[in-house]
This record gives C-alpha cells, sequence and structure tokens, in this order.
C-alpha cells in the first residue's frame, strides 16, 4: 500500500451502497484484483472503511473525502487518522461533489502524504489540474464536472492533452480520467490513450451485473496496457 | 435502543480519540453503563463505529454529525443509512463545530426519526433552543457557545430558565446541559437543578484518570436522580 | 420605514438585474408605490443599493442577505451596517439560494431589529417556519423549495394551512406566500386567501412589460385587501 | 485602469469602515495617489463601491470579495458585474477570512479577466501561491495566514523566496507582501526585497493618524522604489 501502480481501476459507488451491499460488491472486485493482479481502489462511506477493510485483501479500501484537522476538537469532522487507522489507504480530495477551498486541499494532501495514504485529487477542467498539480497529488483525476454522470465519454484530444500537461507540470503523478466511463471499451480507449487509470460509478452499478462489468472493465484494461508496452 | 431515558451520561470524546484508543474508553464506559443500568451515550468518529458496537453491550454508540442526503450520489457526504447500519443509534445535530442551516438540521431530524436513531441537537442559547424544539428532537443540548471548552459551568438560573422553557414547548424533550461539566459535582447539580442529561470532552478526557471520573459522573448522576424522585 | 404594512408586494429581481436595469425597474415600481399607497419591496445587489435609494422615494430598498458580523475583521462579508448606511430598509434571510445556519439565522435577525431594519426570514416548509416564527422575523415567507421558479402555485390549502399555524405562533408577523405567482390572479388569490403579502422573481421579470405586470399585481392586491375587509 | 502598475500600495479596510468614515479615508487616500501617482487599491464594503467610486478620481475602488456567478438566480450572491457597474477597478479573491474552493477561485479570475477587472489573489503559502499561479491572477498576496494581524513581519529570506520563485513561474504576476506590514519602514523593506507591492489594515486604521501613515508608506514606497532603479 502506499503506491500508484500504472494502471489502475477506481470503482466508486459513492454513496449508493453501505454496509452489506458495499461489502459484497468490495468482496467480488477483490478477487478481481487478486486474480488480475491490477491495482484496484474501492471507495465506501466512512463507517464501512474497517468492515470492508477486514473483510478483503487486495483492493484498496478509499475514503471519499477527509479533512485537514489533527486529533482534538471537531466534532464530527474527518479525522484523517481515523480512515487510516480504520484501513483507508487512499482518499478522494476535492471531488466535485465535496469540494475543497485551495488552502485546505493543499493541507489535506500534506496530511495524506503524512499517513502514507495515496491522494485522488479531482479538478473539473485542464486548468485546474494544472493547478492542483502542484500540490503533488498521487492520481489527479481531471473530469469536466459538466460531463459527470452524463454517460459521455471525453473526447480523443482532451485526454492527450490533459495526460501530457499533467506529466509536463510533474512526471510523477499519474492521471486517471473517468468521466462517462461506462463500458470496457471506455476503458481501453483511456488507457491507449495514455490515461494511467480510470473508474466509475454509474458504469458500474447501472450495468445488468456490476460484477461482471469491473470484470470487463479489468479485462479491458490489462490488454490497452499491454499494447501500449 | 431508540428511547431516551433519564439520566442519561454523554461521554464524547470528538476527535480527540479513534481507533484503538476509542474502543478502550468505550468498553470501560460500557461497563459502568452495565453496572450501573444508567443510558450513556458515547460518540466516536465514523470510521470507528461498527468498531465500537461491535465490541461493546450497553452504550448508545453516537455519531457526532450526519447529512440529509439519501441512498444515491452525494460523494464523501455522511449518508444516516451507513451509520445507523454500522450501529449508530443516535447522532448528534448542530454542535457548534458543525453548524447546519435551518433546513438541514429538520430534514436530518426526520431522517434521523425514520431510521430510529436518536437525535442529540445542539443551540447555543435558549431562544435557539426554542427554535429548535419545534422540530422535536430527542435530546436538547442547550450550551452557550462562549462557555463550551472553558471549564465554566452555566449558572443555576440558567439552567433551571432553560429546562423548564423548554418542556413548557415540549415536554417529551429531553433537556441536556453540558458546557463546563468537568466534575462529578457539577454532574450532580445539573441532574438536580432539572436536567435530564449532561455529558463532557475535556472534563473527563483530561481528568487524571477518564474512566475513574466517567464512574464518578455516573455515581453522582444516580444519586442527585434519587434524590430528586 | 421600519414598519410592515399589509399588504405588501415584492419585487425581487435577485441577480437578473444590476446597476442602470435595477434602477430603472426601481423607479418604475417606485412610481407604482406612489400611486397605490402599497409598500412595495424593491431588492437589487448589495453594490446598488445606495443607487437605488438615492434614486427612489416610496420603495422600501431591500438586500438579498446579509451576515451577523459587526464592524471589524471579516474581509469581504455582508456587513448589516454598511447595508443599512447605504439606505437598505429591510433584508431577505435564509433564502433557498443563500441558507443560513439556524444560530446565524436567529443572529442576523438580531441584528437587523437593532438596526431598524425589516427582516424577511425565508423557509421551505411549515415545519421549518414555525420554528423560525420563535426569532420573530417580521415577515416569513413560506415557500416549498420544490415550487421556486416553476411557475406553479402552492395549493389553497396550502395557504390557508400556513397563515393560520404562524400567526398562531406570533400574530405580529406578516406571512408572505409567494412560490410560483406569477399573475395577478396569483397574486389576488394568496391575498384573499390569508397571505399578508406576496411577490415574484421570473413571475415579473418575464412577463410582456414587467411594470405592467407589477401595476396589474398592485391593483389585484388592493382589490383583494378592500373584498376581505 | 485594468492594469497593475509597480509599486502599488493597498489600503484594506475590510469591515472596519463602512459609508462616510470609508468615503473620508478613500477621499484622503485619493488625494495622496493623486499627488504621488502611485496606483493605490482601496477596498470597502460592496454597498460603499459606487458611492466611493463616484466622489473619488484616482484610487482603485476594490471589492474585497466576489462569486463566479452570471447575471440570473443568485439571491444575495455577489456578482461579478454588479461589482464591476459600480465601479470596482479590482478584487480580492480568496482571502484568508473569505476563501474560496479551488475551482470557485479559477472561476472569479476568469470572470475578472472578462470584465477588466484587476484580481489580487490570496494564498497563505508559498506552495499555496505557486499553485494559483496557474490561474495567472494580476496581482498574488503570499500571507501566511498565522501571520495576519499580528504586526509580525514575514523575514526577509520569505520574501525573496516568494517573490523569486513567483516570477519564475509567470513573471506577469506582480507579488504583493503584506502580512505584518505596520510601519513605512516595513513598506521600505518589502520593497527593496523585490515585492511589487504592500498594503495593510490594522497598520494604517490603528495608527494615530491613518492618513498620515498612508503618506508615510507612500513616500517609503516611492523611494525604495527609486533605490532599487
Amino acid at each position: 500500500m502506499g503506491k500508484v501502480r500504472s494502471p489502475f481501476l477506481v470503482v466508486n459507488p459513492k454513496s449508493y451502497l453501505y454496509g452489506k451491499k458495499s461489502l459484497e460488491l468490495a468482496q467480488a472486485v477483490d478477487k478481481i484484483a487478486q486474480e488480475s493482479g491490477l491495482q484496484i481502489f474501492f471507495t465506501c462511506p466512512f463507517a464501512d472503511i474497517r468492515y470492508v477493510r477486514e473483510n478483503t485483501g487486495c483492493i484498496v479500501v478509499t475514503a471519499q473525502h477527509m479533512e485537514s484537522l489533527k486529533p482534538g476538537r471537531g466534532m464530527g469532522h474527518i479525522l484523517p487518522e481515523s480512515l487510516k487507522d480504520a484501513g483507508a489507504g487512499a482518499v478522494f480530495l476535492n471531488h466535485a461533489e465535496n469540494q475543497l477551498t485551495l488552502s485546505e486541499l493543499s493541507k489535506t494532501i500534506d496530511r495524506a502524504k503524512k499517513l502514507s495514504m495515496i491522494t485522488i485529487a479531482c479538478a473539473d477542467s485542464l486548468s485546474e489540474a494544472l493547478s492542483i498539480a502542484r500540490f503533488s497529488p498521487d492520481i489527479l483525476l481531471c473530469e469536466p464536472t459538466d460531463l459527470i454522470g452524463t454517460g459521455q465519454v471525453a473526447d480523443n484530444s482532451y485526454i492527450l492533452e490533459t495526460t501530457s500537461q499533467i506529466k509536463a507540470v510533474d512526471p510523477d503523478i499519474a492521471v486517471m480520467v473517468a468521466s462517462g466511463i461506462t463500458t470496457a471499451e471506455d476503458v481501453y480507449n483511456v488507457i491507449r490513450l495514455g490515461a494511467d487509470g480510470t473508474g466509475g460509478t454509474n458504469g458500474i452499478l447501472k450495468a445488468p451485473d456490476p460484477v461482471v462489468r469491473v470484470q470487463e472493465m479489468a479485462d479491458a484494461m490489462l490488454k490497452a496496457y499491454k499494447e501500449k508496452a
């Protein structure tokens, strides 16, 4: 844990799943991670992090948000140490549905680094991505807000441009492209175009069989990656 | 679970404790709850709710905050169902360190009721308390912000006035008075003055021995309650 | 200024109008206020309050929001004294597009009272309205969020119920019903049903001629009011 | 208007002054701006922008905050067009007392550019400043939060480092250093060390005579600038 491996897949059920249903998907995804050797990030509600961690072996259990506070006051706030202790190996920051001030984004990335948690920082334009790149998150998710949840994929030139410009600022940042990724073919394409990782919410949860969809995405990802090599 | 019993004690470590240290205190408090028969609410970070619930028997595991969203989108937000499923029997709402809009307070109280979670709603003046009383929370914590964390106790007339006015609006609401409660004597006093419950953070955590302090508070509470009867 | 007169009309261009266009509508509305004797509240951006005040005579220039801070620090925050000094005679608080914490709502109402500014507090359900009534705003706007901007009017029983229940808590609070008010007929109806006032944004701005629409609304309001007497 | 001239001075009364007192200081500062030829930014509450603009000639009237919304809905929000129309030639963004999400900061800078308003973006660490530099604000104020309002000045190496690193990213960004600037000597020093501008709140308002203090600061600034040339 603590290292991003390219390519990677993010299964992000947001607040759609919790408790037993969250764990069931996590376990199925865990099996795919184990068999494929792929690094798979799996997000769940804060209250399920330890539950999912204790009942899976390979997936990176991922928090959906956190704050920069330190142990002390802060009634009801999301303490990084509590997430790490429960088993979170990664954390999403600045998602469009939970935006941070620039200052808080800077501080939460620092907090995560000190706790050896992988950071997945979200930007909703290339300009924002380049700004965030200065804080050296592990993964930069560049996702135009307009496309989230629409099933529309960013076009090829956007993906090429985004990936190359972020790498130019800091080649160590892994680039994730995810807006509108629904099918295995979408996954194949973004990896071929240079993204290090991708993932989805609706594309997976609304598939006829979410586990089959994750398996197809994992296969497509490995195929694309091998062809690039 | 689901019912407030008078008198009750709230052990509220805010974000001071997490993981193993949170559980250790919870288990000691759980033993006190069991032996005394007192209803004790114990708060912990979201990520520890299930952990504390699975390893204790009597305490009411209490979330420190939640939001009104329903299962669905809402990346990183605090889904009521996820807390309940993890074992939260109660939830603090509108704490001074995590204030809600009036509308969100109204909605989260409704959500908690539907999930059979006890609500502890916070007000920082009598006027606010009477406004919140309209939403019929189970417990109303009336705590002048100026006193939080100071070790200063609200004076007797304030406690009498607050308690009687809230009861006048809705006799079913339990009144909690907690600002500056540090010692067993403080606990004894507020219960004698009519409060249904009390609790603390610093008064407990900064005591020479927090578990001994909780025991003393529980004893004082029962003593005061018997004398009132 | 400083007193609500029943019935009253609120012309609320939100952020649609500013500068010269805001003033032009304000002046036309001012003429209607003068000729009809009706109390008309007119909202504008903060930066236009003094401009509108200095170039009109009868309308109550109304701020769309404010905060509870006092003169001092508070870079970029909305200082009540600055609004009052510029000529605001009233202020909207807790509008659905700019919600306040319960505590801040309580404090801004207090600040407005001390500065002799009329408060128009917004609720998006009857339950919220009754809670806010405890803070004794001058006007309570009860407007189900779902209907804002839809052109749909709340039904008659809702209006009757809302009005009578708020008056039961505090007969001095004027009740405003405004969701979906578009035409003069809508205005006539809500006043007949017991509301003290009403108003609109889209119903006025998107009318073929906004000034004519305000005139029609004013006429309908006076007609309804006379018939009730 | 629309162009930053080096060196520049920022007189920032935050929410300490409004109405007549704000205008009086603005007019005195305006005279200093006229006589010295120095570009002086003067901030005031939104409700005073037009008032100050109409009664001064040389100062750049500066808004203390704004949002990215466009004319339309947005009750009580700070519409850029309304500020520009009222006479604001510049705007502070992301001040420590009014922080923006990274996304909103990006958008407000874009909005200001389109309206030809000078942007003064605030960062509270060098790392944040370099991140914000990607959005090309006209002025970058790098002010460690810990020092705001303390009267403590950032040390020389900090100022040199900050200035050179920001210029390395984008030589067109003017660098403002302001934390703890209290005296004319402080102003002299930061300009000598490479800052393009500076300014203050308490250093000016709490001086025995604020206007004299601004005059001294202006003189010191010109002296330092000439010596650098």
